[in-house]
Parts: C-alpha cells; sequence; structure tokens
C-alpha cells in the first residue's frame, strides 16, 4: 500500500493572515449557528485591519447574525496543479451596520450581494482571532 | 445615491447541486461548532450521490467531528470578471470512518489533507439537505 505524500503545513504570522484577507477579493464565507446547527454561506465581502464588511438579503440566515453573533469566515485560494494553497480564518463577532452615513458610504462601494436585495443589510464581523495556514508549492 | 446593481440569484436543483459538488475538485470547506461556537476549515474532499468524504489531522477541530455532528459543507466556484458564480451547501451528519477496509481504499486515493498528517482521520459526511444558488454571468 502506497501512503500519500506528507503534505507541508506552515502556519502564517497574524499580519501575513490579516494581509491576505484585506488583499483578496472578494467571496469569503460566513460560519454561524442557526438553531443549534452549523450554517455556511458565501459572501462578497471586504476587509480592512480592524473588521470586514458583507451585505446579505432578509430571512433566517440573516436573523442570526444581526445581534452579536459569533461567526468564523474564511478565505482561501488554490491551484491544482502544484497543490499550493493557502487559507485564513478568522473568528469574530458579526452585527449589523445600521449607521446611516457609513450604509451610505458602503452602498457607493464596489461589493456586490449573492443575496437578492444587495443593499437590504450590512454585517460587520470583527476579528478576535485570526490564523492563517500555506501550502507551499512541491 | 447610486444603488449597486441588483445581483440575479438562481436556485439550483437539488440534481444539479449534487452534480456540481461531485465534479468540483478537491477544495470545500467544512462548518461545525466546537464549544458553542461556529468554526470552519477548508479541507480537500471527495463525493458522490451519497455522502463525501475527508481526511483531517489530530486536534480539537476534529475531535468534533468523530460522533455524529451536525456540519455544513460549502463549494463555490466565481469569476471576478463578470461577476458570474455558483456555491454548493450541503447541511449533514458528519462521523469518522474506521473500516480498515475501506481506510485502505481512501487512502490510496487522490485525496490530500490540508492538515499535517494526510491519513490520520477521514470523516464522512452524509447528505440531508443539498441546495445550490448560481449568479448567472451579466
Amino acid at each position: 500500500m502506497t501512503e500519500p505524500t506528507q503534505t507541508v503545513v506552515e502556519d502564517m504570522s497574524r499580519s501575513d493572515a490579516l494581509d491576505r484577507l484585506q488583499r483578496h477579493g472578494f467571496v469569503g464565507r460566513v460560519a454561524f449557528i442557526v438553531a443549534g446547527r452549523p450554517m455556511i454561506m458565501p459572501v462578497n465581502y471586504l476587509a480592512d485591519g480592524d473588521a470586514l464588511v458583507f451585505c446579505t438579503g432578509e430571512g433566517t440566515k440573516l436573523s442570526s447574525l444581526r445581534g452579536s453573533a459569533a461567526v468564523a469566515f474564511e478565505v482561501d485560494d488554490s491551484r491544482p496543479l502544484d497543490h499550493s494553497g493557502w487559507s485564513v480564518v478568522v473568528e469574530g463577532t458579526a452585527s449589523e451596520i445600521t449607521d446611516p452615513e457609513e450604509l451610505k458610504r458602503l452602498r457607493r462601494g464596489p461589493l456586490k450581494s449573492w443575496a437578492v436585495r444587495p443593499t437590504a443589510h450590512w454585517i460587520r464581523v470583527t476579528y478576535e482571532h485570526v490564523s492563517g495556514r500555506r501550502i507551499p508549492a512541491h
């Protein structure tokens, strides 16, 4: 029996992970809890050094994120050809953005939602823990 | 103030979603609950019509998936140029594969883990709900 090649995984520094998160556009995935079960959805996002934002439509999924909800957020990129790749995971807290001036600014921005009504609701995720991993090309 | 373009999102049939899940390789993301908080990690996976499998190393993350754990699993693909894309989300149940013959077969397969020890543990996720969404090019 042939064992698969051992995959080398390197941890990234927090600053490297934050840098990837900010430069990588635009699709990430947010994981959250609905009625005791994990849920995951892709969102278009923008990130700075303190928080990321995404917009989403009405529905059960959103209502779980409106308050101060624990979320995990992930972005990654991989190249099938040489099996290299990286991923960044943020553990954080989500809450809805309600400040009218901030909403106006966000609605003028480049984000488009995967949801039907892109302007409906904007969610901010503040970072509690940021980590990243990298698989070098081989 | 200019409103962003309305994004059109189409629901996929279950069979379309299952087809995408099986043909899309290899990176997906699994969301699960650890100590009451949502967690998310990228994994390399293989899927058939009934279940998907991935392998992962030791650690807290894995131990949450060993029993009969509720998970959500997501794959997507997007093209930034024309803002088109699709995503498939599976809600299901994860449990560790322990049958020696099946493990032998899996270890001979094409999967590589994002974890340090690729052969450590194999997790199967059976499907309870499969859904997909598509954003056509515009």
